[in-house]
């Protein structure tokens, strides 16, 4: 690598500037045992907690207020639109008139936010089991502060399975914004073959998309649940599509994958011209171009599929 | 979030057991350039700056609340007592009847708590040199209220050295309360022969004595500034004792030296009759044994004296 | 010691879980002033030093062994492939019959061993300035030893601008595998409008390739110095193609610019034949559909551009 | 404190000097689950792992070597003679004339090292149950391969209980070099009254002395185990001294427990005598005035005692 190392990124040098009040606190992230990932700190701006988690609200240097949940990142001021952009648009712009969404957790607000943006929604059920996070979220993150406002909004909190298999209508979009499905863990349920099948497909109206979260997505992190999600999906579905993108935040590229019974409108000139017609406000992140590059996985995370 | 919090990559499912917000954030000194010294975090307090320095009041989970000053920790709620009673109590209990005492910085308050405890004590100078300090100090560190607002107390805003040259009374005890002299430091010219013999001693009253503290004491670390700034009295006066104690949240022990030109009185049952008779409250670290202990430096650190 | 080592006040009492050897060892990087990368170490391997520069090859859990230089990750074993793959392959397989190859840096010997898998190169010129760095990693990087001993590597070591402006013969790709252009640093000559124009230009032959490392290409750390080297070439080349691929271990998505006078064959169906037809062995990383994907830049990267 | 924050002890700065390859490789410590003590590494020189631990030697840059087991610091070279001259000398000193000992423990074999400095010692049992470790030590640690070697020394793989009860001789001093005694930890049966009174006193000659380690005895940390170590000794014998040292590579002030029935000889003086006479070489931390100190424990200690 050359005449001398490449800095990747790294512009330290100033002990004294960087030193003192700037640098002694610290949020620290092991994103595996073995790993971590570390922000400086401004302040610590709420803390509280719920029957379920911890929740911190936090000041960092380097990514701006961040929400903590049981000591891990969910999401980051500077870049959560990567995430949020990444997981509600593909699928609301791929459908030809989405007017009704349900949302399985998403407590945090900023995936109505950006559903709420599309001006066809007449109605979002957001159903998140966690109170005092969604309290939370709605005193604290102003961002989604209008989202919280919107007439077209019904808050639920519930289980996302009790209420989807209490619920009769059928929605255009179902979107799932849950926790990876880790063994044992609370979401696990929420990723099954038969939950996909028979609580979720059963809601979808005709031309229905569901979405969901799918974890890391990185070379090798894609095993962990990504590979393993849309290898599901594909036995329930039709129509699946992955895609990902490196968010600087989580130190690693997350993924999503997008499922229907019929085809997927994928068409990048097609998506840029939607995303003038129906979405308010400009995009950040999500356009045809991006979409299409996010939807062709590299050959090492290609490989991992059968 | 619970069940809806989307986990970035984080594999370990257990937050609480093995992050969690108990431990996710952290205060980091370098104690030196290669020892560091981490403190998880509950909170940080406040923050602030003077045209001298960056001011920050942390909740720590190991120490309470911790004044840090530029990125180095001044002071902990938990051990604070062992710096201020052993800068303090020793000078005003070896001297007869101390009444007018000056404190050279000293901003925090504690120092000026600690010596208002003496009922002997009729007028206290403390000078520090940041008003800034001093308001943050006054405004957060509740244990030092009643000190701040005791009529005994003068609170000057002015260089310790330009006070002193200015004043014609005398004191009984003289305290340097300063930080360490580092070669080019604001404090050097504080701790010289020339300071000592010509600003400090004029000012001390017949049977009058100084202390100052003197930077770590450790077997190693003794050399930095105790051993220099005990040889430097020693030219200066005629008794001076050394003494130490290790401070935790420090890292290392701590050293103070007092000076006289008068004998110093140090038998260890008369420091404690004169710690009933003439303090107020119960000592929580110094008294008539554990003076004796502090003053008897061990063999590693006598060996470094000429 | 067992049932007799004395434990130093750690009350945990189970070293295996909770710390033990696997993760008292750290390897912490700032990849910026206020964003630390920490990787668990298994050892320090080897350390030297060059009058350039300190290296050290650790073995880390995470990402197997890594080359340190002054302190910033160079490359990991586990996926140091992307880097070098995303280097070398797309300018070899845009270009009709590459024969002649110089590598400005590269003494880490990956960038040759992936170039010379291409049965159509005959002539590879290495030149890297330190000779120290060739040695360590000549040593070391069992991964290279083959392309170190390969009869077409001419290795020199000296400064790539005078060895390039000493030479006379005319290369198929020359390809820039040097540190960032850091303000003063080193290279910073190196990615110069004028360097590119008077000094590489000059160098290629007719349909030649000229390709560089570019740095980071993440949605907001493409500003540091990839849209600026895009932008530099398209002064100087008509065809300039940037693309990016998110490398773990550098916690960042990185970027390449490849840039000629000749239009350049992306086509992917045309890259994978290509890839069968010259490549030996298999890519674990570029393909046509990764290179799509890769040469595809977000929305949030293709704004900054002019 | 005073007119600006007194460092204690930071001398950081130099950004690009403690930079690069001097600070990337940190060994980290838990010494509270909230408390971390962090040492910049030279290199990791050996690793190993018996039945009952992992072993490591560390090359620390502020400490020296370091002895590590199950990720918790044993030793460092810098200071280790603080922690073994002071469970060693005393009690031999206060002993008439000590010819037989027996180390429950002791595995790394600097504890042997300090009792063969006395040319009292005519046969010494050291007593680990950990053979891999007393091997590791043995090859690694060359400032004890001398004594290792020492014919007087009887070297025995066992439980140091069993071997107690085993054997019949008397020992004039018995010391325990043992883990602290955690709740369920492998050393908890060998603090408690039982084992004192039936397995150590009969092994003990007219006149025995018995010393311990005793964990930490800061004005905190001494409740841990140091108080209740001191008041189990004092219910089975009619003579005990606790003492305790800082020790800064252990972050905290240490201590040990000494008892016999007989009285203990502490007179400063006679000590020094007897050093002279009967100790091989000079001592680093230990002469009469260094003990009368560290056995006059300070009233914050004191005051948790019966």
């Amino acid at each position: 690598m050359g005449d001398i190392s490449f800095s990747n990124g790294t512009s330290n040098g100033n002990g004294n500037a960087v030193g003192g009040q700037r640098k002694s606190c610290w949020y620290e992230e092991e994103i595996e045992e073995n790993l971590r990932w570390c922000f400086a700190l401004n302040s610590i701006l709420h803390t509280g907690a719920s029957q379920y988690q911890d929740i911190q609200l936090l000041d960092t240097k380097p990514f701006g207020k961040a929400l903590v949940i049981d000591g891990k990142l969910q999401s980051a001021e500077i870049d959560e639109f990567v995430y949020h952009e990444s997981l509600v648009h593909p699928p609301l712009l791929s459908h030809p008139n989405p007017k009704t969404i349900f949302i399985m957790g998403g407590g945090e607000g900023s995936t109505a936010r950006e559903i709420l943006r599309h001006k066809t929604v007449q109605k979002l059920v957001m159903c998140d089991i966690d109170q005092e996070v969604v309290e939370f979220c709605k005193s604290y993150l102003a961002v989604n502060r209008e989202a919280f406002c919107d007439p077209r909004l019904e808050l639920v909190i519930n289980d996302a399975r009790a209420e989807l298999e209490r619920r009769e209508e059928l929605y255009d979009v179902i979107i799932g914004d849950l926790a990876d499905p880790i063994e044992g863990g609370p979401c696990y349920q929420l990723y099954t073959k038969s939950f996909y099948e028979f609580t979720v497909k059963p809601r979808l109206s005709k031309g229905g998309i569901f979405v969901t979260q799918a974890g890391p997505a990185g070379i090798f992190s894609h095993t962990e649940v990504f590979s393993c999600i849309y290898n599901t999906l594909r036995q329930v579905f039709s129509h699946v599509v992955p895609y990902s993108a490196h968010i600087p935040s989580y130190a690693d590229t997350w993924g999503w994958v997008m499922a229907s019974d019929f085809p997927l409108m994928l068409n990048a000139d097609e998506l840029d011209l939607r995303i003038k017609l129906r979405i308010k406000g400009e995009n950040r992140y999500i356009d045809g171009k991006t979409f299409t590059s996010a939807s062709t996985l590299s050959k090492a995370v290609r490989n991992s599929y059968g």
